[in-house]
Parts: structure tokens; sequence; C-alpha cells
């Protein structure tokens, strides 16, 4: 994988820099941010990746999260990749805002046109690894049905794999310690899109620790992100840095 | 002044808010952002207003910079008003990224067909109050003399009461305490648009006091501001909560 690097800027003694690379998954071009924290010059640091939602290039959490401060102090890099894969002429690729461009949902598309480039499922796990899902049962949400529907196909089975819901019912892996912030103003709560209560539940019923906080006045925006994301990476370093 | 509120989120438990309103100064329609810090629900706050520089809104300060936290915790209200007139159908006003739209150098103009609309003098200190220059010494740089000779005409007499060195070499008013952060890789720097050494020159002359950081490796992002914001923050907190 060849980088190219797109920008790279100095910020809390780290470096936050773009790369951009020839996906051989996705057969197209994708750019993704890294920052490298100063750490990084004299030893080996973890990673963490973020996973941006619908609408977001790797420019929105890079320039607007404010994560590099705390990614400084706990000595993390953190990956942002893009969020889909972009001008591959898809007929409709462009056409909504939930779907297609800046809309991948991570799958693998196995349904025509998209199952040549929206393996993006493949491009995070395989060429790079890990993940956080904002959409916590999305087989049940209109968000999940549509792009579960159009990347996936109509057999519901197939979509279950990439519920977190659904994956935390039958979860029997090494013990998790999941940390959520939740708006309790976010549009997309009310409008059911997000649907926490579901996979509390699911935890709850397999005994795994979920930490839910319910931010009272906060939204679905990068303010609400930046004021709680220092607690986030905080969260990881404390088993990254184990 | 009606003001109309265009935006609104929970942010470090204050609220970031953009409010538009008609500007009787520049006769058309301005935006500003304006963070209100938790202790504002309880009482009065001083208020910060920050004047961002050429190509920029009031959307890149508010959503890149970071300044939220260290405001909730200082109590400080910060207002981030909009760099120039903006929509005035004015010959030319798109025409360069350094001059007209985005690009007011925060003058009231002389000069047609400027003089009508840009008048960002008067909308910033009477309509609003106080700044501060990263331009240290407009008169001797290109992006200055281009700027003060479009809006202000060639006599240059008129250029010298909005050059913070000009004005430093004749200041005679109560004690100061000035902080500057630079980015020693900063192009601008390099390609001679910033001039600092003049500023501090004349400052050292007057014996005014001048805080100049050269930060090695950084450059003209808001990279390099979010990295440094907390310190001038608390900087002006200092005096503004004494």
């Amino acid at each position: 994988m060849a980088l190219k690097q797109v920008s790279s800027n100095k910020c809390f003694d780290g470096f936050q820099k773009v790369f951009e690379h020839d996906s051989t998954e996705l057969k197209c071009k994708m750019r993704f941010g890294i920052y490298l924290p100063p750490k990084a010059d004299i030893g080996k640091c973890p990673v963490l990746y973020w996973l941006s939602g619908l609408t977001c290039t790797e420019q929105n959490f890079i320039t607007k999260a404010g994560h590099q401060q705390a990614a400084a102090e706990h000595g993390l890099i953190v990956v942002a990749p893009d969020t889909s894969p972009r001008g591959c002429n898809i007929e409709g690729e462009d056409e909504s805002w939930d779907f297609g461009t800046g809309a991948s949902f991570y799958v693998n598309a196995t349904e025509e046109p998209w199952k040549n480039n929206y393996r993006m499922y493949s491009y995070i796990t395989e060429e790079s690894v890990s993940a956080f899902a904002p959409i916590c049962n999305p087989v049940q949400c209109p968000w999940g049905r549509k792009a579960f529907g159009g990347y996936l196909g109509l057999d519901q089975t197939k979509w279950e794999s990439h519920d977190a819901t659904l994956l935390a019912k039958s979860y029997s892996g090494s013990q998790l310690d999941i940390l959520i912030d939740q708006g309790k103003d976010d549009q997309f709560l009310a409008a059911g899109q997000l649907l926490p209560d579901n996979f509390i539940a699911a935890c709850t019923e397999r005994k795994i620790p979920v930490v839910f906080r319910l931010r009272q006045g906060y939204d679905h925006s990068y303010f609400f992100i930046s004021t709680f994301i220092s607690d986030h990476i905080k969260h990881h370093a404390k088993y990254l840095n184990a």
C-alpha cells in the first residue's frame, strides 16, 4: 500500500496528518487522517480507530473533535478513515445523504451496483482494524433498513452480523467495558434511528458492562463530541496502554 | 438590533450559538458566533472577542479552535464575528482571497466601490468591542498594502491607525501585557506577511511587555491555534476576571 502524504500539521506537540492511498478492496483512492502523538517519536504507541458517521469524510473528526490534546497526553495514535468509497461513478451514489457516498454503513455490499466498490468492512478490518457503532440497532431503524436492504439485499439474516444489538445478544467473547455518551436532545434519538435502549437491554441480558451516559441538552453535533472526547480517549488508553 | 438565532449547540455545559442580524454599519445581514459558558446562567461574565483572519467566516473558529473548554472553565463569553460583509454585489468582491469577501482587514473603507459596505472597524468597535492582530505590520507587507490601498486609498498616513507596529511606536496608554504565539513553520511568516519582529522592536522601544513564543514546527492552521488556545483564554481571563 503506497501512501502519499496529503497534509501534515503540528498539533499538541505531535502531528495531525492526512494520507491518500489506492485501496485494493474499494478500487478507488482513499484518504485517512492519522494523529501521531509526540511519544510516537521515541517508541511504539497503540492505535485507536475512529469511525465517523453519515456524511462525514476523514476531515470532520480531525478538524472538529479536538481529540489531539488527550491523544498526545495518553500517547495514542488515532486513525480516522473516510466513511465510504468516493467518485466511483455508481448510478445513484450521490442521490441521498444517508445512502451511497458518505454512508457505507461499513458493510461489504453484496448487491449490484454497490458490490464492486462498497467493501468498507474489509477495508477497515483487513487494511486497518476495530470499530465503534453509534446506530445501536440498525436492523430496526429506517437508516439501517435502507442501507442494509440496498447493500446486502432483502435476506435479513445477512444483516445480523452488522448490528451491535444482535451481536451483543449472542456475545460470548472476552470481557468488555463499553462506554457510550448520548445527547438527550439528539434529533436522531427522538426519530428512532439510534435505539440505544435495545442495545442496553441486550447487554444487560448477557451481563456485558455498559456505561451509558444520557447527556441533558446535548445534540448530535461535533460540539457534543468535542465535549466528551477526552473521556473516551482516556477510556481506550486505560486498556491500550495496559 | 434584532437578533435571529441560527443555531444553538450545548458544548462543555454551556452553549455555542450563532446569531444573524441586520447590520446598520455594513448594510447587509451578518452572522456571529457566541459561546455562553455555564456560569452565564447565574451571573454576568466578561466578553472576549476573537477576530478571525483571511478567508474565515464565523464558523472556522467556533468549529475548529476548541476554545469552549477553557472558556467554560474560566467563565468567559467568547464572541466570534464574521470577517467581512458578504453578498453585497460589489464588483470584484469575490475575485481574490486576500481582498474583498473574507478579507476586510477590519477597516472602514473610504474608497469606491467599498466604502458603502466595508465598514468593519465601526462594526466591531461600535456594534461590538475589541480586537487582536496577527499581521503585525500591514503597511510593510504585500497583503496590507493591497488591502489598505484598495480600501483606504493611496495616502499612507491614513493606513497608520490600523497598523499594530505603528500604534505601538506611539503608544502611551495604560499598561499592556501582550501574548503572541507564532508558528516557526508558518508559510506566511517566511513570506514576509506577518513581520512580528517589527512589532516586537516597537514594543521594546516603548517598554511594552510582549511574551512572544516562536513555536518550533507549527504552521498557520487551526491545528496550531487549537494547541495554544487554552493559554490565550487563560491569559485574557486573568484580566477579565480580575
